[in-house]
């Protein structure tokens, strides 16, 4: 069986929802649309979020890979 | 069907306005003009925005790609 | 005999406890399922702990490897 | 038609003064001379600018291109 | 007779006690085990140190290179 | 006509007095001595300057170039 | 006549005495006994000194190349 790497990971996520945290404290929620190996990300239907609470919507995104922290699928 | 990749959501964007946030904390908006691998961009017509007010006109611009967090198509 | 490789120690520790400390001064503890050259990780069942207490349950977890300092094994 | 690529901005932008803005809040005017796909640059009659005001007079300058915001071609 | 390469120095110094200096201000004492290239380090029975006495013990370590300032063999 | 390039301007800097600015925010005088794509760079009889004082002399310099902001020849 | 390389300088200082500045602010002074093409740096005899003073002997340093401003050959 071969070890399962981590963009397999962010390929399950795909057309799901992501929690992204990033370099500069912001957290975005978003639909997982694409991805690529320096982990620059597209989101649909994004929304910054701040404790719980959306404060801003942000549609269509691409987040540039290095300013990423980590990426949660949201079950 | 091939999956969408990060870089082709910046190619549906070109010669449409984008919204660009850079690490500095500033925000840009202007017409996507360029795009490379390394997201070094081009726009036309950009003015710099903070709290939805323009500050300044800055017209066409080379942003170094390692200075942007993220780039929106304000569809 | 082949001398150890640092990448050797993360492959001994998939699918066990790791406590990760990244460079934003944050602790995440969860199960090591995936690594890749540039230590971008896995973790399943991720918590944020500080001062030894769990502050946040994050699940499933994609972390970029420039944000990790150290993968620690817990044994 | 072939798209328009970053670079090519800036090699329309030679002999012709540009508005560098640097990672360490400067603003340098001069005439854009040479650059390389580091970004690397060379200016003429380079000028330290702070706020529309001359503060340094910098003549030749060769800029390393990891420390460039952004380029402004000044029409 | 060949020049000597940094990496023979910590070839040199595996299975021995050596001080590391991290780039968050911290210095972890352990057995180095492995390292490579990029200066991934692993070290077995490490601690964190505080102005020569230890803080915490740490096990088994995964240090990342990129945070490391040096690599101290402590003869 | 060759376009010229950035390297071409530190080349004919070669042997003659250059101003460096550093990431620190320190100023380096010295003669141009040696340099390469990296913009690592040697400079001899080099000193520190601030607010046009001498501050240090340095002697000869090995400077890592990812800590250059700019190179100024000075005529 | 070949033009002097950056690595040059640091190959006739091998075995002699070299003064390190890195970008944390600390100045090490040792004997150079290897350096790589990162300035991944091994030096001998090493002490840490802060305003003309030894603050702390080092013994046999392996520091990484990203952490160096510049090095220094005392004569």
């Amino acid at each position: 069986m071969e070890a399962l790497r981590p963009l397999d990971t962010l390929n399950s996520a795909r057309d799901k929802k992501v929690i992204l945290e990033l370099k500069n404290g912001k957290q975005i929620i978003g639909k997982l649309k694409a991805f690529d190996v320096h982990i620059n990300t597209v989101l649909e239907d994004a929304e910054e979020h701040s404790d719980g609470q959306m404060v801003r919507k942000l549609g269509t995104l691409f987040i540039r890979g290095d300013t990423i922290i980590l990426i949660s699928p949201s079950e």
